[in-house]
């Protein structure tokens, strides 16, 4: 039988999402709003994306998170927002986000990261969360 | 002085580089091979890329190579050869790195996916490792 | 004299638009509104878009406004609104629309195919249309 | 069980191609040519993007060719010489394959078209066929 | 000491701007506003695309400006409206501006050209400038 | 009649290139080589591209290239050869030219510049041409 991949999906959309009124099950939301123009678009989306690639074995899901929101970034996509949440959900750091943004720039350049920037600002204030480590912001250069 | 910037940025590139006949050097090459067309690019790549931006802290080496790849890819630059070595460099495992570009393809589709893993693939193959767990290949999606 | 190519763009246009309060003529308008800062922009849009490019043979109607949707979404431009009402105007079911959205997931990935999906949405309610066929929304994959 | 959506996929390859030396089953290949670092990839390349989307009602195959050409030469993405067989094997023809390259011009720009074209010329001569229709060549813009 | 690229890059961002309540002054705007979540991006901006990279001799600042919004328009990066009031501030005219842009449209296509004719044409509406020679708008390709 | 806009594409092209046995007539050739696909492209090139975008006032030569080639660079695609030949013949020293692709650095990122500069750097040793000024190589970024 094959409840078998849409199981996976939704186990592994559990995993991702903290269910509160804080954390938009966003992945899940995206299938079922658009039913009307595709009705199979949830089953791709649960099944493909979640129970076949998502839940597969190799990264772990911070990385993925990471994996995601670096492609997302680099295609010029700013809807990184749900993945943000996701990444602080699975035990990415705001360090860590913010640091996968800054790792961006001599890739794809600043204008690209600046516009991610200001998703994953706005996403830690609804959250609540901050940055604690402080990479020097004042010193100049050289010593 | 600043010599500081620039000796950060060897430093991060040592930690990046195994220096033997199957590792190139890629990263510092790069910035030499186009002394006579941009004398100042060596520095830029040392100083910035490397000393500025991947010994940022936030994210630990093994992140940083994930985020370079899959920008890399998302943007169908196959360059990305010089960061599969260099992820097994820091401790990626095989099963990682395959496991970042299969989990890019919900993101950015196949053809970019599949033109990455043909490079990883080569790289695997020089480097003499191989991926060890084994998702299911021959298994239909249920039962 | 050349009002060959004007002449030909222009009788292109009406084919592909159906004037009424609710299907805007889009493509004429695009270059108006630039009139200020490139007043030649209608002239190389009637002249090239629509009277050498849109009015060539080789693809019927449907065929190319297909065209022009894979690409926009491909870039991860969403403008393609005004391409969905031609669409319809030249004989597109919602299927046929929805469907080539569906079918760009493994080319581009799903969150460009999303974006479109969201005004694709928009047009079929201001059109008042919507799909007729059902693919199976809640059938999973086996039995 | 579910050999479904395998066999939906096997079932889309066999229609798309015409098994004969001078055509690849190019689709099919590519899974298998990632054995060794992604055993899943068959799987998922038969399942997903042939079982559940090349498979899927809405656009005929003809429309499914132009769609996947379309965002291939959109990305800048030269591999589209398999996507081109697959086209003439499911009935378009050249000018229309030609047709649809040229309507991309006003939308992608002529170096990303003329990338493509040099392909799908490699394609035509292999395959032994050509265009049948002669926009004017010579003629100036007026009469 | 190394104040000297910090410097380097504010004595060229003072070139680049003109201080009064009709120009913002974007560009250092840019890392301030990200202080919370990446307090070391102002000194990258500053150090390294400024001092480095924008005060770097090989082209004058207005070739630097087309080359800049060249570039956002070609990623189809709509923030170019920092760089249109740079460019005129250091002496770009609103026909080299708008001529730039047509320019791209061989190379990018239609729609992400419109897409910054509509910041440029706000950005002159603010600024109170306009294109001076007129192209001929109405006359047809020949005669 | 319209001869019109071709002679004057054809005037533009003889601006741009030099006839000698170095300089490729790439921009006629590409048209030229695919009129078996496509006998309608030579016209659409010459006419539109160099007779209504390339001709038209508003920037001049050494402008439209640097334009030209920062577009080819942002969107990866590495065809900049010819343009970069162009730019010499019109004009533009290798220390603008090489200039314009260090530009580029903070807004499409290191990967994409160099893939440019390589080309940029056939092209100078094919022509016999070399950058004059020596931004400072080795100096540290302080002192």
């Amino acid at each position: 039988m094959s409840t078998d991949r849409y199981q996976k999906g939704m186990d592994k959309l559990k995993e991702l999402t903290i269910p509160d009124e804080n954390s938009p099950t966003g992945h899940m939301e995206v299938g079922e709003s658009f039913k009307d123009i595709a009705p199979d678009l949830t089953r791709l989306v649960v099944e493909f994306a979640f129970g076949d690639v998502y839940a597969r074995p190799g990264l772990d899901n911070k990385q993925k998170v990471l994996t995601t929101i670096s492609a997302l970034v680099a295609q010029g996509t700013p809807q990184i927002g749900m993945h943000v949440v996701t990444g602080l959900n699975v035990g990415l750091t705001p360090d860590e986000i913010a640091g996968c943004l800054v790792h961006l720039i001599p890739y794809v350049g600043f204008p690209r990261v600046l516009t991610a920037m200001k998703v994953a600002q706005e996403v830690f204030a609804e959250q609540g969360v901050a940055i604690t480590a402080k990479p020097e912001s004042g010193e100049s250069s050289a010593g």
